[in-house]
């Protein structure tokens, strides 16, 4: 076998749609010595994790934890423990993202009722309303907050009035949304929520915190069938991360030593100044694109940020700005997904990778790069216009 | 909300049933900046993880790699994808473990049929061969190597025959077995197979390696239902640890970049002289037990060398001795778990514990906390028969 040599990866600017950069505090935390995970001290390690994910979620959740698995494991923990088979369950697609939900919702034997509107657009009450309309009587509605995929922000305070007068439970995918933008799961109505931890709370990935109140307790409690994965069966992850401290699984240990530093910037930080930092990258990175001729693609007004989906001009190729940006630049950003693939690039803003450095530094980078392939901009024209909003500011 | 404030854990010696004690350099390697999953440079991590698995597990699979999650999303993962609704499943059950995979076959809607002999018994080829001739035509026989809740090693190699004989496929449990004791999935005859990266690799919780071979990957595509889990669903994972490359989820990177280091060290140290490492050490610690009076309680000849079970002599206080060894000595041994609950310790020796020194001072722990309980023994006379085996090594 070829001996594997010592790990030495290039120090990259992580701009991608995740994972973002981590804090030195957190990277330095990894390496903490582990204790075992029944240890009393490390029990107060996931009761002050629990804590700090309730102040992200702004929830006062019991049941509010990191599941061991990456973000795609608390989508599937959040649809298979509320879902039995023979559910209604209706579903926002306009990315991948809610694509993925309608395949798990299928996989547990459920009916999937999907929503459609086109990609980079988002749902209205109204459309909502028709899709309510439409089904017998839904267990619960499932949107995207953000749709990583597309760069599109789904609001949600207007849709869960409606989902719980149909009787339904409202879950939400904030894999990319949490910490990076306002959320509010007790305000807001949300029954049961999904994250992860390498896009806007800036901790490796690895772990899916997930949020669920009392009402969607309820239906996983009266469940009469058991829950299909056993992995992810909440029932016995409740009793492992409540005060029962029942064997289940093995957390993993230096991860959980991870988030909680993680969210622990986060409170230092504070939520709105974090919130705020995010907008204003978001607002420079924006009107710098804009200089460039390089548009936003999702839905105006509906423009997530930190995560900004930039159509490719004609001419463009696609694979070789991104590896050059890579290569030239130690800047990762990300390609476009399904039918998007070399049509947009996903250019990510995301927790620690959310600075006035990134952006001029994308900016340069990227108008350097388009010219280089025969696309004409005026020199300086996107850190120009970049500098301005920050000027405003 | 109440501060969480900077991480200061104990330096525990970790002698239970994992996690086990990292070494320094996989600690280093966790504060690691990150790459994105999909750079290059990560590609090209997952293919030296996938060779250095290769390695520890002795196979030449294709489909061996890291779960994304612990060792029971191993478990989860090797069952969900080879059973289907219906299957005809043969669990061998002797301790926690084989009870929980019958919990998994259930779930996924297949029979299990069980074999029992006593916890800390082992299975044989007769017990075997009466569980097939019972059952119309098995479809899988799972059966766990090290049984972690009790200590137990089960010979595998005249097992594999039986089970191919009936055309049924052979899936082992090597969770606490691999990196510590002879394991080859090729020559055994092992279809397939998981582990943990926190037992005897020495990594931190979080990955699970599975290793799969080309009978049971056939098995998997030629399925009639899709997998019943999507985050775990190795038609896909395949294709994203696959040439392809093909968007899954996102792997966790810095797990990833410590699996791969604790595996580097494997490599390093050779799995023979690991083995030996791992035997001497079992054999000095059974010793000095013996001499304190405390017998091993697992099956005589089938007795891991990682996990030691011990009877708790009568009159002990299981719960206070286990926490004045972690208050005093800042040692962590296991309790009994399920029917063994204060009837057993499991003491660990996997990995970077399996010291001398973690050893001896076990054993003079153990003595000075018993003879504070009021438990007679000759002083140094545990120490005394575990330098003794040193000695004559």
């Amino acid at each position: 076998m070829e001996t594997a040599g010592e790990l030495a990866p290039s120090a990259r600017i992580l701009l991608g749609p995740g994972p973002s950069n981590v804090h030195p505090r957190v990277l330095k935390t990894l390496s903490t010595p582990l204790v075992g995970h029944l240890d009393p001290e490390f029990l107060r390690v996931m009761e002050e994790t629990k804590a700090l994910l309730r102040f992200v979620f702004q929830t006062k959740n019991a049941l509010t934890l990191p599941i061991s698995g990456t973000g795609s494991a608390g989508m599937e923990a959040c649809l298979v423990n509320l879902i039995e088979p023979g559910d209604e369950v209706i579903v926002g697609v306009n990315g991948v993202f809610g694509t993925r939900m309608v395949d798990i919702v299928e996989r547990c034997g459920a009916k999937a009722i999907t929503m459609e509107v086109p990609w980079g657009n988002v749902f209205t009450p109204n459309h909502l309303q028709d899709a309510l309309n439409s089904c017998h009587r839904p267990k619960l509605v499932a949107l995207v907050h953000a749709e990583t995929s597309t760069g599109a922000w789904q609001p949600l305070e207007e849709i869960a009035p409606l989902v719980h007068q149909a009787g339904a439970l409202f879950v939400v995918d904030a894999v990319t949304s949490l910490g990076g933008c306002p959320l509010q799961i007790d305000a807001w109505g949300i029954d049961a929520c999904y994250s992860g931890t390498q896009k806007c709370l800036s901790c490796p990935p690895g772990l899916a915190p997930v949020t669920f109140n009392q009402a969607a307790l309820d239906v996983i409690h009266e469940r009469k069938t058991k829950v299909q994965s056993w992995y992810l069966d909440l029932t016995m992850i409740e009793k492992y991360w409540g005060e029962e401290r029942v064997y289940h699984h093995t957390a993993p240990v230096s991860m959980n030593y991870a988030l909680r530093e993680a969210l622990r910037l986060i409170q230092e930080e504070g939520l709105e100044a974090r919130f705020r930092r995010h907008q204003r990258n978001h607002m420079a990175l924006a009107a710098g694109l804009n200089a460039l001729g390089l548009p936003l693609a999702a839905q105006e007004g509906h423009r997530l940020w930190m995560l900004n989906s930039v159509t490719i001009p004609p001419g463009i190729d696609d694979a070789a700005a991104r590896r050059q940006l890579l290569e030239n630049y130690n800047i990762e950003i990300g390609a476009g997904l399904g039918p998007l693939r070399g049509k947009i690039w996903r250019i990510g803003l995301m927790g620690e990778s959310s600075t006035r450095s990134n952006v001029l530094l994308a900016l340069s980078a990227l108008e350097e790069i388009l010219q280089k392939q025969g696309y004409r901009v005026t020199p300086g024209a996107g850190v120009g216009a970049a500098q301005a909003v920050y000027a405003a500011a």
